[in-house]
């Protein structure tokens, strides 16, 4: 581990209770039946905790996309070659992709950092270059990183956030592009839940049956080369991970750190949460998941870290799609807990309760 | 039934395959895997179907929240005095309710409509008075409206959002405000679903188990003193209904009529939506379910009508809540039709299919 690291985990404080009790006082002040707003209203309260002030603010909202490449394609565990990761990062920089929409439509900035592309990305003014390697080794046959690489991706992502922070953020999406991610992230998963890898396994961008069976073979193959232990999180990155996994360990551990609320995309991002509540139990309270992927190990990853995905839209894209959703939900939370009228303000009779 | 609504139904076209398949096509062609964003993907190429062209629009936006009283509250049926249904028009009108909140964070109108409150609501200029009587009769001992003043509800809807699609109309929500109103829905959705009354009923705002089972009891005798009939939907409406679910009625087929794609909100319009598809079995296609309500029934007729809601929120506000946040969704599944660089804008390679 690293002091960076550690005085980072030891920042990291339980939710306020106060400002809990305060945001929950006045949900129940407001005109509608008391908890009729379901998880809008439970998402309210848990804001208000996280950001240590009723009611709490959302003005600037980011989604952070990161990017790396994963040596494992060279046992062809998909059907996408790793070239579109680096093309994939340029449509991010033009505006193009999925996550570039959403998160205009929902009036969040996309961060996009190389991690560990493969390739040389050039330059470009809105492109965070924190290249860790040029994508880790194939995980098949030894580690993805060494240990200090490890290190570093989580560091990267602990200090970029923190800029962030400083220069003024609310709240925060995590977003992933990496052309065999999911290869990465079911190991991930198998190791920290405990879970047999069939069961964490899933088509990725879209394999058959043939594809899949070849792909929890890898998987498997992987585990038993580099033999991660659940009790040592930043091993299972170095050993099975990617670099952009690790930027978003950092990345949470930074934003909760300084009381920014964490929306978790979807496996890649759960596989990155599953270490990083490893390192920091105590961080769980600061994610908030935004929906439930199409991959099978997403479901156990939010079952193990115990928490409720806001949607259900059967997306399956990464890039942070999902998490600019869920920051959509949460300032929607948070106008209600503002802007909603109160039953003495509106002079509406309450019921009996 | 009356020369409006046969009109109107008779309007009704099937979705239009030429524009659904089109979108099919661009959101194949779009820098993501295929059906990598889910229910988002399948969302936009409905709505192409809906308003017949691809890639659908967007723009004028629109919840149309009616409102009514129920004579069954004499039952005691629920804990909130009926004085509240005209208290939370009064907040609509001043933009203080959950609605309003949310509907401001979508950029979508609110049109507030009288469709039968049991009180004199003065004059609004956004008020839109439609009242078709002083709150309904007493289902509990008769009908809830003689079938004059149920097709007169019906109609109301229709011209209501007709002469919205006039002004320029790309997607209406519905909501609905009624004191006493989930008792009406629940004994609508027993006579439709088929379902026993005790599956179909609720807490509402709030029940013990002992206000429960009082609710169940009410109901129950509304249908036997009523014999309402499913073969007979206007029929039930005017038996076991309300004026706003009338309303609501309305507006779905009206704005089918028109090609305007209808979000429905919670467990009153679903109601709504039983009685409008057994009158337009094709209405069905044009509706979008935008969240599951905590309400029981609200499952029961979803699954009835064949809808997969886009959120599951356990909100049970009403009001067009719900289909406030479906329409931010619809918008956010267009953008990305519109918005997103295709493979060859990209150049992206593409993965083996």
């Amino acid at each position: 581990m690293s002091e960076l690291i550690i005085s980072t985990i030891e920042k990291i404080e339980p939710l306020d209770e106060v400002a809990m009790e305060r945001a929950r006082v006045r949900q129940n002040s407001l005109t509608k039946p008391p908890g009729s707003l379901g998880r809008l209203e439970e998402l309210s309260i848990r804001l208000a905790g996280i950001q240590g002030k009723s009611p709490p603010g959302i003005k600037e909202k980011a989604v952070m996309v990161m990017a790396g490449d994963h040596g494992v394609v060279a046992e062809k565990i998909g059907n996408w070659p790793q070239e579109v990761t680096a093309q994939m990062v340029a449509n991010f920089l033009r505006g193009g992709a999925g996550i570039n929409v959403i998160a205009r439509h929902v009036g969040a900035r996309v961060i996009v950092v190389d991690m560990g592309v493969a390739s040389d990305l050039g330059q470009d003014a809105n492109l965070v270059s924190q290249k860790v390697g040029r994508g880790t080794k194939n995980i098949a046959v030894g580690p993805a990183m060494t240990m200090e690489q490890a290190v570093q991706a989580v560091e990267t992502g602990i200090e970029l956030v923190t800029g962030e922070a400083d220069r003024g953020l609310d709240i925060v999406g995590t977003g992933d592009m990496g052309i065999g991610n999911t290869t990465a992230s079911s190991a991930i998963c198998a190791v920290m839940t405990g879970k047999p890898v069939p069961e964490v396994t899933g088509r990725g961008t879209g394999l058959t049956d043939e594809q899949l069976q070849h792909k929890i073979t890898v998987i498997g193959r992987a585990l038993s080369v580099n033999q991660p232990e659940p009790a040592q999180p930043v091993a299972v990155l170095a050993k099975v991970g990617g670099f952009e996994i690790g930027g978003l360990v950092g990345v949470m551990l930074g934003a909760a750190a300084r009381r920014i609320p964490v929306i978790i995309d979807g496996f890649i991002s759960g596989a990155a949460a599953l270490i990083a509540t490893a390192l920091s139990p105590r961080l769980k309270d600061y994610l908030i998941a935004a929906h439930r992927s199409a991959e099978p190990g997403h479901r156990i990853s939010l079952e193990h870290l115990k928490l409720e995905p806001l949607l259900s839209l059967n997306m399956r894209l990464g890039e942070g799609t999902g998490s600019a959703l869920g920051i959509f939900l949460a300032e929607t939370a948070v106008r209600i807990l503002t802007d909603m009228a109160t039953f003495g303000e509106a002079g509406v009779s309450e019921g009996d309760r």
